[in-house]
């Protein structure tokens, strides 16, 4: 048997197993500090009521004949599809039923969506980025252009006409700089996608950090996409899914590329690769749409959106740049001194116990950069801002 | 943007919605008579109390700071992976914990573990067989061999010298014959395997059912299968997770091809492309391998097996050729006065409001058969045999 050997390009990730031996080796040192985390980015609140109820319920349901429930729609259940298509009516965006996927993470189906795809395209990457959009490209082998995102375009970088891609990433809220495209900036990229045959992926992870009305929080706010965008959703931040895990996936009935619908290309994939999401996690992720539900998480969301507030006035305060923050639970910060993130990483680790994520783990234009983010407790971050601020 | 073109290779599936017209147009004729579906390849008992009440306190957890969970290990939580090494040491077999992978269950693994291999490898099947080893082979493009499997092999197929192959797919108990392959006919794949430098993707999701000691639950009972062999197994079966979405796969760290280990392969693919199986899911899976957890799905699968005997036995009676239904939950049977599996279908639906599955569906080979399931209740399984020996 040939192994796939494209495995071979992949590079060890040693970004999270370099900040734990770090910060493991210094505590063992100095055992009186206490640490305060901010770089991790999962959630810390609980899951709320509604959801927990639901789940409960659920699970009870699995345990009686009559409400026993067996192998569901790949899909997803319709009661849950329902509330996501009310959910984008909300926005102004008219889905058809069939255009949404349950999914068990957006981690998944951006990694699963390449089965579609030629191994002969060109693949565009925003650089900083999420280091998945690039693996699950080596491993296939695909050609990856790097697009440069940096201060002076605001980490926000828009499209070149003398480069053509075939498929481009855009996550918007931006993981890791927290960045947000405007209306007229994912316009200029369904544009350049329609003129180059070109398919966007676009993560909507963060949508719901989304506070400012004239921001877009999903592509499909833009005239146009439905011809050239699929878009990844995720309950991870919005309701604290990280654990439970469960996401959403459209792609638009529209979207044909050489006379292949990518919807029915995606269904295929789904129901012969996949067996849907557990009954008991839809259930949960049913809550999260209800009344109730909506009111619970803007709660926890108004939470992590007072700690950004926290980092960013403080940012502010001490006159050092970043992006994020405002829409978004990132907060991505030029290191002060002409530091480099690991540098910078260090001094805060040992001078005042605070941990963040140095931005070289993010890619080449990443390596002066630093990300905050905002799912700690509202104390330790304001703590963690105190210290910093004795610092600069 | 170039689709992959070798979905155009797919074939639709009319299968389960040419039955379904079948029944819908035969019951809106004849509306006053019952009909009996015993094609269902879905469990039907509800999931036992263990773990119901474990998915009640797991989801709980998620709504308590002191006890939420977030992004668990992308293989799986230790407390299960611990029960599912105690499950195979039972049997003898001692496995590494990073050599069990928790998964959604076993047809997303099957169907991912092919981002591994090179598309340029030739794939052995057994025809009839489960549609997804074909489809999923097909998507990527890999050549494909077929194996005969027949009523002069008891539908249990033995290596051929003269075929080389790099992939071989053996599922024991097979879906959908029920044949179950002993230790000496494993030890000859084995061997197989390893002389023509080939990987065996072992699909054990029926092993609970076997109730012969002399027959092998797993491919890690034969010596010598650590070195060429990947095994997927569900909870779907062992007790009633059809909906509830969990299994496991088993890829040993002794697999190397070319100097790639499978396992730091699988590794990597489900780390960069998989996010890890809801906490609450995991609860509920570990709470299969308790005492009682044990003890009440053995009581289920007793049931489902009492079923299987009430349909083997009324067969033996007729004297109609079959295989399976001992050690497995399906039983496939000859279609009896030369009928071809539609007109038996057709047939068995008419005359007698019975539904199962015309072996047609499963490839070539299964076209003068058709599978019975045992997943009805005790009381129409015995209903629909009394109903079949009218007809013979």
């Amino acid at each position: 048997m040939k192994p796939n050997k494209n495995y071979k390009e992949l590079k060890e990730s040693y970004l999270f197993s370099e900040i734990a031996k770090r910060v493991a080796k210094f505590s063992e040192e100095n055992p009186e500090k206490q640490i305060i985390r901010m770089g991790i980015g999962d959630v810390t609140l609980p899951l709320c009521d509604a959801v927990v109820t639901a789940m409960k319920q659920a699970s009870e349901d699995m345990g009686r004949a009559e409400t026993f429930h067996g192998y569901g729609p790949e899909q997803g259940y319709d009661f849950l599809r329902e509330k996501i298509k009310d959910y984008y009516a909300e926005n102004g965006i008219s889905l058809d039923f069939n255009e949404i996927f349950i999914s068990d993470g957006a981690k998944s189906d951006v990694g699963n969506i390449l089965d579609l795809f030629d191994k002969d395209n060109t693949v565009l990457i925003p650089d900083p980025v999420y280091p998945v959009y690039v693996d699950t490209n080596l491993m296939d082998g695909r050609k990856i252009v790097f697009l440069n995102a940096n201060e002076a375009n605001g980490f926000l970088p828009m499209p070149d006409y003398g480069v053509s891609a075939d498929i481009i990433y855009l996550c918007s809220p931006n993981n890791p700089t927290g960045a947000v495209y405007d209306r007229e900036q994912l316009k200029e990229w369904v544009d350049y996608a329609i003129k180059n045959e070109a398919v966007i992926l676009f993560d909507a992870a963060y949508e719901s950090f989304i506070d400012d009305k004239s921001l877009p929080r999903s592509i499909f706010e833009i005239k146009g996409a439905e011809k050239c965008a699929i878009e990844f959703c995720s309950l991870s931040k919005t309701a604290g899914f990280t654990g439970t895990r469960c996401g959403y996936t459209v792609v638009p009935s529209e979207l044909e590329f050489d006379g292949f619908s990518l919807n029915k290309m995606w269904l295929r994939r789904q129901t012969t690769k996949f067996n849907g999401v557990s009954y008991v996690v839809q259930k949960g992720a049913e809550a999260v749409f209800t009344k109730e539900g909506r009111k619970q998480i803007k709660e926890n969301i108004a939470y992590y959106r007072k700690n950004a507030e926290i980092i960013t006035s403080t940012l502010d305060e001490l006159n050092i740049w970043y992006t994020g923050g405002k829409n978004s639970p990132y907060v991505w910060m030029r290191c002060p001194d002409n530091m480099n993130s690991w540098e910078f990483f260090d001094k805060l680790l040992t001078e005042i116990g605070v941990v963040g994520t140095p931005g070289a783990g993010f890619g080449e234009n990443g390596k002066e950069f630093f990300r905050l983010t905002a799912f700690s407790t509202n104390e330790k971050t304001a703590e963690a801002m105190d210290r910093l601020r004795t610092l600069f």
